[in-house]
C-alpha cells in the first residue's frame, strides 16, 4: 500500500492545479480499502494525466487577467477610506443609490461610443442573449431611468466598468476600474443642479486633501457656436473638438498644425479658434465674450455663456470660484454632453507624474488632462434615446476619478512612516501562561458581545511574546492579558501597546474602559 | 427650414434608440446653416434607417439581462442596512478584506465545479486570453492566497457571482447575486477558527432579528467513515452523499428509494444509514458515537467526531450551544469540503414560503436546506490545488446567504407601516416668498460645509407647500425656511415635519440646532 499510495501521490502532484481532487478524494484512507482499489485509482491517474498531454510539468499560470488586478488588505483599507468620504459627500447632498447588472444586453451598448465601441467586453455567446460588460456606469443609469420612466432622481453609482484598451497598469490605467458617478436628472431651473456638482467636486477634493486644484468649465454650446463662427463647416466640429481637446497636452502650434494639416481646416479658421482657446476668466469672461462681435452671431454660444454666468453667480453663493476657472479650450471628448462641461486637475508639483503618465493616454474620456480628477458635464439627450418616446429627461452630473485618486492616495500612504492598518481590532486577548484558552474564549466572546473589536491567536498556548509582536504589526492598541493571578484576583491586566503601560482592571469595568481609551 | 426640420425630427423619432446622437447633433440649429444641409442631413439619416431595415417601429428592448435586476434605491437602502450589519460583525472579528477581478482565467475555474462548470459565463474570444466570469468567490480566494503565497489570513470578501443558472426571480435566484464571505486561512490548532466562524453566523443572525434559528454541524470525515462502515462502495460517497443531502426536503423513504432504485445501494447499507442520518444531539451524541461498536471502526469518523466535541467545548464558552445541533443528515454538496461543514436555517413560520420555493431547487450549494441563511466548512485542500508545489493552507469559512436575507428583509420592509427612508437628508433649505434662490443657496452651503445633510428645490420660485410636501414624501425631519422677516430678523424659521411646529433661530444657533434635533 505505501509503494501505490507513494504512486499516487507523485502522480498527483503532477496533477496539482489541475484536478487535484480527484486524486485527493483517492487519498483518503477508508478502512477496507483493497490494494485493487487503490490500483484501480492510480490508473485513473494516469490515464488522467495522459490525456491531459502534459510531461510532469504544470502549465497553470497563477494570475489575474490582462489589465486586472486583486486588491490587497492594505489597498482596500485606502479604497474604503476613499469611498467613504466620497459618498458621505454624496449623501450629504441628499443622493439615493442604485445598482445595475455588470452587463447589459449589447444592443443598450450599441451605438453609444461611437469608436470605442470596439473596446466592449462581450460575453461569449452561450444561447441566450448576447450580453456586454458594461463600459461606463451613464448608459446603464439612462437605461434604468427610461425603463422605470424615472424623470426625476438624484442618485450616485460607484461600480466597475470594464474597458479593453491598452493597460497602463503602472500608470493606473485597468481594463476593470471603478467609475464613482453622482447625476441629477430632472427638468429644473437652470445652472442650479449644475452648480451643485461643482460644489460637489470641491467638497470631495477639499475632503481628500489631495493638494491644490482647478476646476475648468466650458459649454458645449460655447464651443459649437465658436467653431460655427470660426468658419468651421459642420461636419468637422466633432473631429477639430477632438484637436482642442489635446491642448492640455500639446502646444498651440502642434494642434493647429493638426488641424490644418491633416483635418483640412483653413490656417484662418484655425487662427480665429486659437484666439478664443487661449481665452481663460471669470464671470467676466463670459460678460466679454457676449459683447464679442463674432461670438455673439452665434445663438448656442450666448445661450451657454448666459448659462456660465448664471453658473459664476450661484458659484459665488457657494464660495468655491476660488477654483472654478472658465476656459475656452476644455473640450470634454464624449458626444452626449449637450451643456456645460467640467473638469477638475491638481495644480500641485506632486502630480507631475501624473502628466507624464497621460501624454501617451490616447482614450479621449480618461485622458482629458494632467492630472485630471473630475469630470462631468449636462447630458440632456441621453435618456431619450431609450424611451421608445423619445421623451427627454435632463440630466447633469459628475464622475469622480476614483482610480487615479487611489494611485495618489497610496504613493502617499508609502510616502508616510505611519503605517496603514487593514483591520480596526482594539484588543487582543491574551495569555500570560499555558492552558488558558478557554479562559481567552470567554472573555473575548463578552467583548464581541459588547461590540468591541477582538481577537485572539488561535493556538491553544501561545507565547506572550508572540501575541505582544501580533499587536506591534498589526497596530493594535491594546492588549487584555490574563494570567493565574488576574483571574484569581477577578482583573484583567490591560496593556497599551505603545507605551508597555500596564494595569489591572476589574472584570465589571473592562469594556467601559476598553471604550474610554480607544473613543477615536 | 421648417418643412425640413420637421421632417429630420420625425426621421429622428424613428430612430430613436438607435443613433439618436447622429439626430440630436443635426438638429442643433447654427447660423450660418443652408437648406442644402439639412437637405443632406435628412438623406444621411434616411439612409442609415434604411440600413438598419427597420420599418419605423423601434426594436429596441428595454430591459436588464434574463436573471439580472437593477436594485432601486429603496432596495439599496435595505441592502446598505444588511451589508452594514455584516460588515460591522466580520470587522469586530479582526478580519481584513479584499477584492478580485470579476473574470478570471478560464483555466482558474476549470475543474473546480464539477458537473457545475456548464453554468459558467465565459468571455467572447476577443482576441487574448480566454476568461470567465467568477462563479464564487471562494476560488478566487485560493487563487490569491496561492498567487500571493499567502499562508495566513482572516478576510471577508462582498462581491456579485454569476452563474447561467435557470433563474427564478420571483424566488429571489439570479444570475447574478451576492455572496459574502469570511474565511480563516492558515494552520492553526484544531477547531478554534471553526468555533468563530459559527460565532459570527449566531451573532449576524441575531443581529439581523429575521427571526428564531438552528445552525446544523456534521463532518465531511463523520459522513465519509460512517458511509465506509455502513458498505457504501467507494465510487458511490459522492452520488449516495447528494442523495443524503435531499433528507431536508423528502422523507427518509424516498430518499432510501432513490439509493437503492436509482444509486443502486443495497438495502441493507440504506437502512444502516438511515439509522444514522436520523440522529441529532450536541457534544452528548459525539461521544456516544465514539462509543458505537461499528462507527468507531472508522479512523476518520472518529477524528471527526473528536473534533466535534472539542468544537461544541468552545461553543459552550461562547454561549451559542442553543442553535447549534449535531446533524449526521446534514452533507452539504461541495466536493472540496474536508472536514467539519454547517449550515444555518431560519425555523419560524415566516419562512414557510421561502421553504416552498426550495423544493423545485436542484442547485446543490444554494438549495442546502429549507430557509438556509448561511453555511460553510473546513476546506484544507483547495489552496494547494493553485500552488505549484501543492503546499496545503488550511482553510475554513462561512457564506452568507445574503440574497434571501434581502428577500426576507424587503418584505418586512413591506409589511411594516414605516417608510424604508432611501437618502439620510435632515434639513431641506426652503423660502416662503419668491425671489430667495440666492438666499436659498447660500444657506445650504453652510450647512454642507458644516456636515449637515440637506437638500434644497432646484427651481427658482418653489411653492412653499410643494416644498414641505416633499419633505413628507421622503421623510426629511426637518425644514429651514427663509422669509423676508426671518433675513431681516436674522433667523431661521426652523419647521418640525411631524408636528408641524416651528421655531426661529438664530443663524448662528442653527448649526448646532439642527445636529441637536437629529442626533441619532
Amino acid at each position: 500500500i505505501t509503494m501505490l499510495g507513494m504512486i499516487c501521490v507523485r502522480a498527483c502532484s503532477a496533477l496539482v492545479g489541475f484536478r487535484a481532487p480527484t486524486c485527493v478524494r483517492s487519498l483518503h484512507s477508508f478502512p477496507g480499502i483493497t490494494v485493487a482499489q487503490i490500483d484501480e485509482e492510480v490508473a485513473k491517474l494516469l490515464e488522467l494525466k495522459a490525456q491531459l498531454g502534459d510531461d510532469g510539468k504544470t502549465q497553470f499560470v497563477l494570475k489575474t487577467p490582462k489589465g486586472t488586478r486583486d486588491y490587497n488588505p492594505k489597498q482596500m483599507a485606502i479604497r474604503e477610506k476613499v469611498f467613504n468620504t466620497i459618498i458621505r459627500c454624496f449623501k450629504r447632498h441628499g443622493a439615493e443609490t442604485i445598482d445595475t447588472p455588470v452587463f447589459e444586453l449589447k444592443e443598450t451598448l450599441t451605438g453609444k461610443y461611437g469608436e470605442d465601441s470596439k473596446l466592449i467586453y462581450d460575453l461569449k455567446d452561450q444561447g441566450g442573449e448576447l450580453l456586454s460588460l458594461r463600459y461606463d456606469l451613464t448608459v446603464p443609469f439612462a437605461r434604468y431611468l427610461a425603463m422605470n420612466k424615472i424623470t426625476n432622481i438624484k442618485r450616485y453609482h460607484i461600480a466597475k466598468v470594464y474597458r479593453r484598451d491598452n493597460p497602463a497598469m503602472t500608470r493606473g490605467r485597468y481594463r476593470e476600474f471603478y467609475q464613482c458617478d453622482f447625476d441629477i436628472a430632472g427638468q429644473y431651473d437652470a445652472m442650479i443642479p449644475d452648480a451643485e456638482c461643482l460644489k460637489i467636486v470641491h467638497e470631495i477634493l477639499n475632503e481628500l486633501d489631495l493638494g491644490d486644484f482647478r476646476i475648468k468649465v466650458n459649454d458645449r454650446r460655447i464651443l459649437d457656436g465658436m467653431f460655427a463662427v470660426c468658419g468651421v463647416p459642420d461636419d468637422k466640429f466633432r473631429t477639430i473638438c477632438s484637436t482642442v481637446d489635446k491642448l492640455d497636452k500639446m502646444s498651440w502650434e502642434d494642434v493647429k498644425k493638426e488641424m490644418v494639416n491633416e483635418k483640412g481646416l483653413s490656417e484662418e479658421a484655425a487662427d480665429q479658434i486659437g484666439e478664443y482657446v487661449s481665452m481663460q476668466g471669470g464671470m467676466d469672461l463670459a460678460e466679454r465674450l457676449l459683447q464679442d462681435h463674432k461670438m455673439s452671431q452665434s445663438k448656442q454660444a450666448c445661450a451657454g455663456l448666459s448659462d456660465i454666468k448664471l453658473l459664476f453667480k450661484y458659484l459665488q453663493l457657494f464660495h468655491v470660484t476660488d477654483k472654478v476657472v472658465f476656459d475656452l479650450s476644455l473640450a470634454r471628448g464624449l458626444d452626449y454632453y449637450t451643456g456645460v462641461i467640467y473638469e477638475a486637475v491638481l495644480t500641485q508639483a506632486g502630480t507631475v507624474s501624473a502628466a507624464n503618465e497621460a501624454q501617451n493616454d490616447t482614450n479621449a474620456e480618461e485622458s482629458v488632462s494632467v492630472g485630471s480628477v473630475a469630470g462631468g458635464g449636462r447630458y440632456d439627450g441621453l435618456v431619450g434615446m431609450f424611451d421608445p418616446k423619445g421623451r427627454r429627461v435632463p440630466c447633469v452630473g459628475v464622475s469622480i476619478g476614483i482610480e487615479r485618486i487611489f494611485s495618489i492616495m497610496e504613493q502617499k500612504a508609502e510616502a508616510s512612516p505611519q503605517k496603514v492598518r487593514t483591520t480596526e481590532v482594539q484588543i487582543m486577548v491574551a495569555s500570560a501562561q499555558k492552558n488558558l484558552l478557554e479562559e481567552r474564549l470567554q472573555l473575548i466572546s463578552e467583548l464581541w458581545n459588547a461590540g468591541i473589536k477582538a481577537e485572539l491567536m488561535y493556538k491553544k498556548n501561545p507565547k506572550l511574546l508572540s501575541q505582544l509582536q501580533y499587536c506591534e504589526e498589526a497596530g493594535i492598541p491594546l492588549v487584555a492579558i490574563l494570567g493565574e493571578q488576574e483571574l484569581k484576583d477577578g482583573v484583567v491586566k490591560l496593556r497599551v501597546v505603545a507605551t508597555r503601560e500596564e494595569v489591572d482592571i476589574s472584570r465589571a469595568d473592562l469594556i467601559s474602559e476598553i471604550k474610554r481609551r480607544t473613543e477615536a
